[in-house]
């Protein structure tokens, strides 16, 4: 049986992740075909109790090297538990934020650097997206969007740590073009989805 | 100011650690010099949250590396805003069970191998303890100290883990000769406090 395909959104919050996941699922719905959302950090039942560790205002002394970490447990057992389980049932997954997020958020947000994709190497082992959409939007323009009260821990950093975060997605997208496509978010929900689904509909074929 | 000694104690459960960190504590006081106890996982508020997802008897489906990298995670965020700063203003730090420990459980009674020090010398960077002391004691003799009924998701493991986490612990008192004092813990707490005593008396001075 062949595996699913494994996709992941990634990109700052308010970059319209959620709509074009929405419409990602029901492009596999239409097709008759299995898929299941997930989000990170999070996703398990594990990684919902490490999630509110990670996004509890009251933990504003947490270390940087302790955030990375927690992520990528999180994710550890994010693959462990329902990614690679389904993939291997022959589901499709698409995930709100990945590995890319922790490199983009703790290696150049947090300035931590290379030490979180090792990290994050040993979390997901051989269970790398097919394909991972990189929403691009100016980050002020990002934060904009999102309610102006913040929500948790990480959406309460100030914008120049918002532009780190945005720079380092954009390294990955250099280092890793077969994997990352970058789309231009600041276009209308339509024209977004068009061009989303015409790369999946490419990995299908 | 010269630093303070950094102090770990490492063996299996009911080899007798808190007993002989209390006679360290008193050792120090008695110097009239400040010393802190502290353990892991634990030791900060953040911490403890974190070790409460590790050691909770529900989180049975836990992923070996989700738990490696919770270990870490909590242990980063101990050396940055306990150890570290304690030792720094001079205090003595005496911690029950550190990085010994993940490899000794992670690493070998897990089997996940290198990858838990390679994790962990990222959570502690340049704070390795001065000198530890491994409780040495046929792991089914501590097993039948500690009470029957199993007190967390760890001291469940059957025996047969323990024996593995034994053999970590023999292979890093090989490897770090100089840093690992291994202590017969079969015999009585006076004869092993002398001995324990000793070898901090001759690093004061």
């Amino acid at each position: 049986m062949k595996n699913g395909l494994f996709i992941t959104l990634e990109g700052p919050d308010g970059s319209g992740k959620s709509t074009q996941i929405e419409r990602i699922r029901t492009f596999f719905k239409q097709r008759g075909e299995k898929v299941i959302l997930t989000r990170e950090p999070g996703g398990t039942p594990i990684s919902e109790k490490i999630r509110t560790i990670i996004l509890d205002k009251e933990n504003r002394d947490m270390d940087a090297m302790t955030e990375a970490m927690l992520y990528a447990a999180s994710r550890a057992q994010h693959v462990a538990q329902v990614i690679r389980p389904a993939l291997e049932r022959g589901e499709h997954v698409i995930c709100d934020r990945f590995i890319d997020s922790s490199i983009a958020y703790q290696g150049y947000g947090r300035d931590l650097g290379d030490c979180v994709s090792i990290i994050n190497a040993y979390a997901v082992r051989d269970c790398i997206p097919d394909i991972t959409f990189l929403l691009k939007i100016d980050p002020s323009i990002g934060k904009g969007r999102i309610e102006q009260e913040a929500e948790d821990r990480i959406e309460m950093e100030a914008l120049d740590f918002h532009n780190r975060v945005y720079e380092g997605y954009e390294e990955l997208e250099l280092q890793f073009p077969s994997r990352i496509v970058g789309i231009d978010a600041s276009r209308d929900v339509e024209a977004i989805s068009g061009e989303i689904l015409e790369h999946i509909e490419r990995l299908l074929k």
